[in-house]
């Protein structure tokens, strides 16, 4: 069965990207919105995101064959059970959240444990702003996509899901949801909170009360993902919590080693360490950056 | 007595672009370079840098009427040991180190207590690209440059080192060398290390061996520190272990209490201290950048 209409409950950076992206490279299925603000939705028609849209989530639904569903992680929840009640019977639904057991669970909750259509998904790829005037059609291309079907998940609702992305210009990846959650605790949410830390710390210090005065270039950069949104950034931490004590944990103990380093003036142990890391941040992160267009 | 020979110890970045910046304001006096390099130094008369050079250091300093010592912070013992013997009885010291306390300890011990011609300075500049090649005369445009005087130090050679920097185009701010440490160890050690052990902790996962896979812009800019020179960094930590040490007590002391919120499910307190952040960085730092050119 072709996919006549998709829609997008959340038509901000990420969803509007996703239809945006679609319109752009001229799928044929009807791209309809659903959010809370008129004026907001009436621009996503204007900027080519989607062709129609309705601030009632049932008219959203009603007639859609797959539900992209891209709002905070605060609010899988509460959208899961809204449109249960109104999705045809074999909808596929598939998500954009940062954190892929909760939403999971979620979906388990609100659908049922026997719901096969649902295709947990989170695309690496964000910007400093968000909403629907930063939406970007090629926001996906060249960057990973991670899928986390879970033991009951329809293939043939992973592969359509699939195609969109791919057609997206993305690269689909699948893995376990636990991996997933894990991965990204260590790569973004961990960096997300030492940010927010560091920035906390320096804001409360009442000795140092310039320090803001005296920071760089690299503590510009270093304390970026500290200007993120707290609300969004608080969901996720509360919706990935495990993994995420777990690596704060982790942390703690190397930054423990490192200060013994210090403390115990080890030269070569601290060179080592510092060069280990720049190495692999050379290697990993940098030659990224250079094959990208 | 006006300055009619500046040496500069360590033609890189730091000690270039000032060298460049002076020449290019055509300051007056003969810029001479000491280093080890012919082939660099020779780089830098062809790109302007200085004037003249000598690969033997009394040849660099015996006419010396200002010495910028702009060399790695593990070097100054050695160099001021090293230039001591050769330079007039009246000529000016000045550095470009990162840390004070411990130049200032270095140059005590190379000059006597009673040396009074000695002016710790520390310009708060840099760029990712070192050496004579990423030089640039409008390096410290806007930049802040502390000078930390001792009680001892004379009030003119100050004034004659603030004068070049002011030259430059910088904003020279006096503190005290505790003050600047302490200052510099949470605005800048700090986080270089925060990055650095992230980037070696993730390294060593073998659980996770494609964790880099998955970073995305946040990460990037995160970690970009970490892609910075080992040496150096072992030096800056090492020259600056008292009050480094201190706030990577205090920001395990602020992870702990972040880890408590997330174990606790603490969302008010959560977002409290994420919002705090943001709302820090976003007063001081993006306004700053705003404000540069």
């Amino acid at each position: 069965m072709p996919i006549k209409q998709i829609s997008i409950i959340g038509v901000g950076l990420i969803g509007g990207s996703f239809a945006k992206g679609l319109k752009a490279r001229k799928h044929k299925a009807k791209i309809f919105g659903f959010g809370y603000s008129e004026h907001k939705l009436n621009r996503a028609i204007e900027l080519g995101v989607i062709d129609e849209f309705s601030l009632n989530i049932k008219e959203a639904v009603k007639n859609a064959d797959l539900i992209m569903v891209a709002v905070p992680m605060g609010s899988f929840k509460k959208v899961f059970q809204q449109i249960k009640p109104f999705i045809k019977q074999d909808a596929i639904i598939s998500d954009a959240g940062s954190s892929k057991m909760s939403v999971i669970k979620a979906a388990e909750d609100a659908f049922g444990k026997k719901f096969t259509n649902f295709v947990p998904a989170h695309p690496i790829a964000g910007k400093e702003k968000s909403g629907i005037e930063a939406t970007d059609e090629n926001l996906y291309e060249q960057h990973k996509v991670i899928l986390t079907p879970t033991k009951i998940t329809d293939i043939k609702a992973v592969e359509k899901v699939t195609n969109l992305w791919q057609l997206l210009g993305a690269t689909v990846i699948e893995m376990l949801p636990q991996e997933h959650d894990e991965v990204l605790a260590a790569s973004s949410h961990l960096p997300h909170i030492l940010a927010f830390a560091l920035v906390d710390l320096l804001a409360k210090q009442k000795d140092l009360p310039n320090v803001f005065d005296f920071t760089s270039g690299g503590f510009k950069d270093f304390s970026r993902i500290a200007s993120s949104d707290p609300t969004m950034w608080r969901d996720i931490t509360l919706n990935n919590s495990t993994a995420i004590i777990k690596w704060l944990k982790n942390y703690q103990t190397e930054l423990t080693k490192i200060t013994t380093m210090v403390e115990q003036n080890k030269e070569n142990e601290l060179f080592q360490l510092f060069n280990h890391a720049k190495k692999t941040r050379d290697k990993h992160v940098l030659k990224k950056e250079k094959a990208k267009p």
